[in-house]
């Protein structure tokens, strides 16, 4: 039932066609309700060089969406970064929270709570390291509203997203504080709504979400004209006036489409796809060096990706992170830092169509007529 | 190269894998260097009870996701929603946005440049005509930053998500401004930054994006009580909290997790998903009535869905907006309203789990171990 | 009781304390429960060179503070703006908005009432008419969440900051709907808090509030050089450094230190202080130029000044806005280019002094030891 | 040359213009080109009952505003929470920030820099203790975008406000780096326009700036009734409608007025009016307990208040702190809880009037005619 796209069957047999549809057996834990799959078009980019602390090498990228012109404007940027010599790509801290919340008789009693809470810290990472083989608790920080106390647990998550992960460990957390605290707790629930998860808030700047990333590149002056059909002053004054523009729109973040790039890396490596509400936030930056050249870079502070667990397993999906070199165990960090660097390529491209006036004729050649 | 997930085969065929693999060519307009197809497990939800402008009747809602206990969380809230007699959903407003950027020598000019854009309204309005067969635009707006202007120009897209096609009109009125502008203009570009297009921003509820629709339910409390298996106190209780504790945590807007539903959606019907940054974006609100029933909205202000164009002709794709009668023509409005009815159950269905302490049970038992 | 204070006696003999303290009926509409008057320190600046739209010609600035340095850093930025040929400054547009709220059953009678509403515009501007001889309602734009509404009243208020003109008009537009609303109304409130009234908030940029202003100036380098003790290229680096700086900050726009200088202008003048709150946000630009001179702006969407009313009649006030030929009618427009430029000048001076690394030593000098 | 305004001459002689203008000398360190005194009327609330973890007892509080109806509509907040027995306001943390930016070659040499950074903590504190008697610095946090690095330096300032303070420390401390550093450091600032000063930023609730304080009270119905003129039902309703609409304006936080009574506390108290910004932010909170009584909270994070340094010695504002016992050294943490505490009664009060439809009439009543 299927034929060869592009004639790399042999490769990539999953994303071909050659697997059978999965059973409802080998989606539990995904989906419940299952009636079959969904098929979304892959397109593939690279190789992607990337100098990370993690990810070392050259990438290929395979990018699942609808929308034309996408893999074609990420493939101009990836083949900008490559040719300068890389991206370098750096995880810089991770972290995962969950923040449940605690109501009390009055302020006092909040007070009182959060400072035994704090306290209590080394017990907190006792039962996380019952619940848990993978997770470790770093810290916990109150938040004290009238008379209520929010705590936001950060842990580490390993290789995996960790939202379940931190939510059993808290789960464990809450309940050995309902039995111990020294003050009477009217209500709890697991999560406030204050962790950010699923949603764009300015958490990711003050303080992350899942891993924060950084990545820069410096582009040659020529490579800037030949590749990417622009010049170093006309990027930095389209990032300059870009920049100035979005803030004005009320955005978290200054950034141009990373969540075009995220999102189809996304949805092709079996990612929790509904994070790219708080991945996508970032800071993009462009300068022209003395020489002429092109320094850029992309932070992301908050990227949650997994080469573990969630969708990691299915059959196209560990496919195309196999094609990334990041299935499984050790390799999040790895994905981390591709995942930036592919959005920094995606910055490059789209600045370099907006400023020289490329961007309309693009979406004309290659998207739906 | 199939099975038969859940039985499906015959009534879903494409999803069952009963469809050969697309060629390039068919993918063509979605996709570049494409290499096969990726493959999301769908779930289907419902039916869903939707009294809405544009959508009348029971939905079965398919969700394509890899994250286990989400269908099932969204197909308790429709359940309850649809037991209640369903929900009220209107389409409120439309319009997509393209926002040019203009650089002068001036703030003088700039001003002298945004008047007299401005009044050449209706020029504008004769070239979307004539660039487009769908679009209409609907306004030109000003917003002047030192010695440069943005014109955010709004159109109606029709049942297309529309950003191709706004871009393409708002091409041809640029072009049109360039060779009859009052003033020199120094540079510009198509798209300065402040549409909104793929980030989370304030512009959702000041301006709108794409649709804006809001959804309504009365849920009686004995449905409260059975099918969400928590009270109207806890619920609105718990509301409350976290209406709180999201607004301190930077967000825009106040709600729980839209954005886990609609990506769902989004995948599942050949939808942008990048879009899923602004669309998920939206207000919650959850009331006890006198007479102890539960009343809850939600209101999403930039919602970009489509029906006609971008990924909706793909075969999984065009199947799951059959499902729920809305590919093609005439539907985009119907669309909305079914997306802001699925997430205001998936609202009441998180609320309650957090209410009572069900959420991690939940995610251990539905999870992946 | 007073002296004469660096021999301004003669010239401005209230600031002097040549006034008798007020009675309680001189304050009366401005304060109840009057005990007296506190004072606070004036420092004078300038002559500032402004060619405005509005504001021409040199005008000094007295700014009201009790923090040491801040007059000094000020009179440097105008000192370098004024020797570079003066500010262009321009009030781009103006608009007070009151936002009431309105309740109803369901999102259908929001929406209908809504509808109702928008097209009652005439008979509202009527309304206004005959409620205040200065008012003029300019549009109402509705607000759908749920089964609720809020109507935005935006209207011009002359010279008067306008907040009282703005709800008495409001109230009375509110009794006639009440009376011919076609459904029912719930509940209603003469301000829902969306109006941005004495906030920080994202409705500045993308809607105004009070009078929008920008400045603009370009500083010749030897100014920047023998003035601000910079470079342009300095200046240029810290700006862009700090506007991705206050970005990660979760700001609203981007700029430096404008509520310094707005602050102390707004206690001298008699405006409504707790306004700073949204009339200190903006959007500061520095760029080099071709010949190394430096372009610099400052864009103030909603600063809410008035020339009349309020505390502008009081002895000091009045004063203060006479020294800057600003008291009375019809010079509200030009108050608001003079802070803008004032604040303009600020940002200035602030980034040439981080830059160079005199801010520390400035205020080790000038404050408080 | 003064009146007796209200017969207060002998309480608060300097208020009532008993005392002589400042001389330039008495004001140095406060302004430069002093030029006289900016009067602004000044009327007295309370007493306020405070039941706090600093400020215990009744307290007369002096406002210093020309809007008329603001100080009586505290006076009324006021009556009505200490009639209840009081607020309960408590200091939750303090700490003031300073954020230099150093820059880098690379995210490598910038990653390398911010770990040595905060290994040095040891050293910075020494640093702090011989550059202040009164600062305390508790920690450093690094924040990399891109070749950069942000170091947020956080300090105890005492009773002081204490950004000069944090700017000197903060200056000690990077001259050491500079002369240390591992990395060759390109650029630095004292000031990356990081910290959120005098600014309303997302950091308030995320890491605080100069004090938290929260303050609660309960109202028994009875004195919602007869003081408040409203019911708890109604102050709830308008409470919960109010949060939702100022969410949607893209607020920072979510409060009523806070700026009002903030504002005119701080001119009156010789505080640094431009911190209004961050100063009021702040969570309002409304709660109807089962008994019918109204459970009220307002929680402000970033609150900057000093009793020493500043504006604090100048005789009239000397004077207001000491009406307030809160003048010198010990009492900063007092007059927060105290300024939190007003705000709170004012949010009662305008809650009530906007439920209750009261607003009009006190504005038209008490207003500028």
């Amino acid at each position: 039932m299927s034929n060869n796209p592009a004639g790399h069957t042999d490769k990539w047999p999953n994303l071909a066609g050659q697997m059978p549809t999965p059973t409802a057996e080998q989606v539990s834990g995904n989906i419940e309700n299952y009636i079959g799959m969904a098929q979304v078009p892959v397109g593939i980019t690279g190789p992607l060089k990337v100098n990370g602390k993690y990810a070392k090498g050259e990438f290929r990228v395979p990018l699942a969406t609808t929308e034309g012109a996408l893999v074609a404007s990420y493939s101009r940027g990836i083949k900008a970064v490559s040719l300068s010599g890389g991206v370098t790509s750096h995880c810089l801290k991770e972290g995962v929270q969950r923040s449940p919340f605690f109501g009390f008789e009055s302020v006092l009693e909040a007070e009182e709570f959060s400072d035994w809470a704090v306290e209590n810290l080394p017990v907190f990472q006792e039962i996380t390291a019952s619940a848990s083989r993978f997770a470790k608790l770093r810290s916990v920080r109150p938040n004290i509203e009238g008379n209520s106390a929010i705590l936001t647990f950060e842990y580490y998550t390993g290789d995996a997203a960790g939202q379940n992960m931190v939510t059993i460990c808290t789960d464990r957390i809450c309940h050995w504080i309902l039995d111990h605290s020294p003050v009477k707790i009217d209500v709890w629930y697991i999560e406030s709504n204050y962790s950010g998860d699923k949603k764009a808030t300015a958490l990711s700047f003050t303080n992350g979400r899942g891993r924060k990333v950084t990545s820069e590149v410096t582009i040659p002056k020529e490579i800037v004209q030949n590749v990417l059909k622009s010049s170093t002053a006309n990027m930095v004054k389209y990032w300059r006036s870009s920049t100035l523009a979005v803030t004005q729109s009320g955005a978290i973040g200054a950034q141009g489409h990373v969540a075009n790039g995220l999102t189809a890396l996304f949805i092709a490596c079996g990612q929790d796809v509904a994070c790219i509400s708080e991945s996508s936030i970032g800071i993009t930056r462009m300068e022209a060096l003395p020489n002429g050249d092109l320094y850029a870079s992309l932070t992301l502070p908050s990227l949650i990706v997994g080469t573990v667990g969630g969708g990691t397993h299915l059959p196209t999906q560990r496919e195309c992170l196999e094609i990334l070199d990041s299935y499984g165990p050790g390799k999040a960090n790895q994905l981390a830092e591709i995942c930036c660097a592919t959005a920094l390529a995606g910055e490059l491209s789209i600045a370099a169509a907006l400023a020289e006036d490329h961007f309309t004729t693009a979406h004309e050649n290659l998207g739906r007529k």
